[in-house]
């Protein structure tokens, strides 16, 4: 234990994803104490993470345990545990157990978490996608619909089990239809002897005018061709005003289904009350140009849990690129001011562009002023996502499984645990008649 | 649905490991209409299962969905569902939801799950390893153990914390043990502050006289060598008398630790009250030289459920080799049955040899004659198990991350969901001291 006449700072980040750990290793070499606290013991790279939830992938394949990233960085160590509030006064941050953590600097990265818009009853009916825990839960319901589908003699039964709806076209929602649209129509196509799975119904239902709003209106309706090709039906201007067990009503249209994605709202998790600080209507932090919290200049905010307004006070969007980039300038900015060097000059988010993927061959890219779109835009797509993934292992395992699921069309994560158990099965087929 | 005039035979085979698969696919062409039942949807391969406890390999590595296995096979269907009984006089399966199935011909595959000796209170203190979830237990059990530790103060804490007794010296005993000891000197070993993981201490346990005692005296000892050369402590003749929450008593030696891994006795699933068949001491039902029960001869068990007695009334080891073998041979008995033809001799199983496996590069082969140890038999393992892999994308994946844990020494799939809450964490050491 260091307990020299003049000890070390000690810089607390809250969360593991793209933001703090960024911050993290942009602190190497700095003269402090650093502490990761994050609640599961790994860095997740979230946007494959529909990829578990269509059993593309497995969730090793996408995530790395915090300590072996940090393993060479002397100055840091990782804690697994829960923070429930921060005592910004006495800079101390509580956790679900144990003792305070005490920080001279605190960097808030604990991101976004789903929002139903004040109808918080909707969530016990909806399945979100955050954690390798949602995606496993997706997992198993979507293979658990086939095969409880496979076991009923009623029609209805059926269609209510295989239809799928996901709300919410953003690039989650948009990329999670696709792929359950190619799971129903090629990989399981004809695996079963009582139903066709084919014959599934995929909805995206989304509020507003266009999917994929964030891009051109020329690549949201490239988008919403190359959904409609893989047998999705699109529904826009349409709000959802019902969601409960049996299923939702989108606009005029009832639709029964027990598999209800909820990919629309987002919320920042609660940290802007644990400093007191002004929030967002979505809860997120506004910052200062140097990405801390007003009035506290040793607390920052960082990622999907911040709003950083440009000149224009238009706001960064929720992306992996601008959580990287404030968690290095925020590293670089501590470790200067740790130093006794000149401040950095303000955040300036550098946009190298974004992307999605619809299904198994096509993207929209859209790169400054270069739009792309189809087989060469998922070319795109797939090597800068399998350079950005966190290390050797991670790439060399997608890669495999990205060659195994685009020439076999299979999914080799089709596992279930047990039994599905559902009131849904009304009648069983007399088995014997394959 | 086949309606035809005589309808064609109905065949129920009840677990889709080992042995049932073989016998389905054995029956390839048959004039049949055949139904695979399994509680979960896949075919896994058990023996690398420990690898997924020890997080080498990730579960979709060594599981693969029974229908893709069973995808061409067009007189096979499968059911996911959980046998609960069987009329054996009415030729029904009870299910666990929905119909009963009717059978004219029934294979009972159901393996073997743990046996506690009559001590049933072990079961909540102690975990067993038989299918996905017991190993990704195991895993979030070892991985927080390492985690907890982090952050007690307390000697003692941290002492039961990493203290891994693995009870049974059969090859599931051995190749935890060996795992165990190597993720904690190796893997585990620099990612940690506070604790050394290579001080963890692995304890293996035996009641009888030495491990792996299926194997000849000389590799035995070998074996011994082995482990003891990776740190662990084996304990000979020393039989377990208390398990609870804080550890156990083995010989007159009393050890604190909440990491007790059973690996000791299994006992047949209960098949044999299904039919009324007669049963040996571990719950297998005793049959007849065709692999059929006594008196049913519609009605065959094989693999750990049954136990077969040789000319020279010796059982048949528990082995993945014995089920498909006999998996294989009541296939054929069924598909000669069906068309007419002569029955096949009496089932003979043909011994290809033992093999088990300590740790990263050392193991023991049992071929007949020729007795193996060293890098050199587990370079035969290691072939060996990688041909018998279900498909090639199995092997694949798996030659994939043991290629990266051999080189690096690293383990992929080490993932914890959520921070590990326990009473074991007395006092949390004062952090930004790494």
């Amino acid at each position: 234990m260091n307990q020299a006449q003049f000890p070390r700072p000690k810089i607390v980040v809250i969360g593991a994803g793209f933001g703090g750990m960024a911050a993290v290793k942009a602190l190497a070499g700095c003269d402090a104490d650093i502490t990761l606290v994050d609640r599961t013991n790994h860095h997740l790279f979230q946007p494959l993470l529909y990829q578990v939830a269509t059993a593309v992938l497995s969730p090793a394949d996408i995530a790395t345990a915090s300590r072996v990233l940090l393993r060479d960085q002397k100055n840091a160590q990782v804690l697994m545990s829960e923070v429930v509030g921060v005592d910004a006064d006495r800079q101390r941050v509580h956790l679900a157990e144990g003792e305070d953590l005490p920080y001279d600097h605190l960097v808030l990265a604990t991101g976004a978490a789903y929002s139903f818009f004040g109808h918080d009853e909707w969530a016990k009916h909806t399945q979100v996608l955050k954690t390798l825990d949602d995606a496993l839960a997706i997992r198993t319901h979507l293979l658990a619909a086939f095969e409880q589908a496979e076991q009923s003699n009623d029609a209805d039964t059926v269609r209510r089990l295989l239809t799928f709806v996901v709300i919410g076209a953003g690039p989650t929602g948009v990329e999670l239809a696709g792929t359950i649209a190619e799971l129903a129509r090629t990989t399981l196509a004809k695996d079963f002897k009582h139903i066709d799975p084919r014959m599934a119904r995929v909805v995206l239902c989304e509020s507003g005018d266009r999917v994929l709003k964030a891009f051109p209106e020329k690549l949201s309706a490239y988008a919403k061709g190359a959904l409609e090709r893989l047998g999705i039906d699109v529904l826009l201007d349409q709000p959802v005003s019902e969601i409960d067990a049996t299923g939702l009503k989108v606009g005029d249209l009832r639709i029964d289904t027990g598999n209800i994605l909820w990919c629309a709202g987002t919320a920042a998790r609660p940290a802007a009350g644990w400093v007191g600080a002004e929030a967002a209507s979505n809860g997120a932090i506004k910052v200062l140009p140097d990405c801390s919290v007003p009035g506290r200049p040793e607390v920052f905010a960082i990622g999907d849990v911040s709003r950083f307004e440009d000149v224009s006070a238009v706001p960064l969007p929720s992306l992996a690129a601008v959580a990287k980039q404030q968690g290095a300038y925020v590293g670089h900015l501590l470790k200067a001011r740790i130093a006794g060097a000149a401040a950095p000059a303000a955040f300036r988010y550098n946009d190298l562009g974004t992307m999605a993927v619809i299904g198994r061959a096509h993207a929209i890219t859209h790169l400054g002023r270069l739009d792309l779109t189809g087989f060469i835009a998922w070319l795109a797509w797939s090597l800068v996502h399998l350079m950005l993934l966190v290390d050797f292992r991670s790439r060399l395992m997608v890669y495999v499984n990205w060659s195994w699921a685009w020439f076999t069309r299979g999914r080799g994560a089709r596992l279930l645990a047990a039994a599905p158990v559902s009131p849904a099965i009304v009648a069983r087929k007399l088995p014997g008649h394959p």
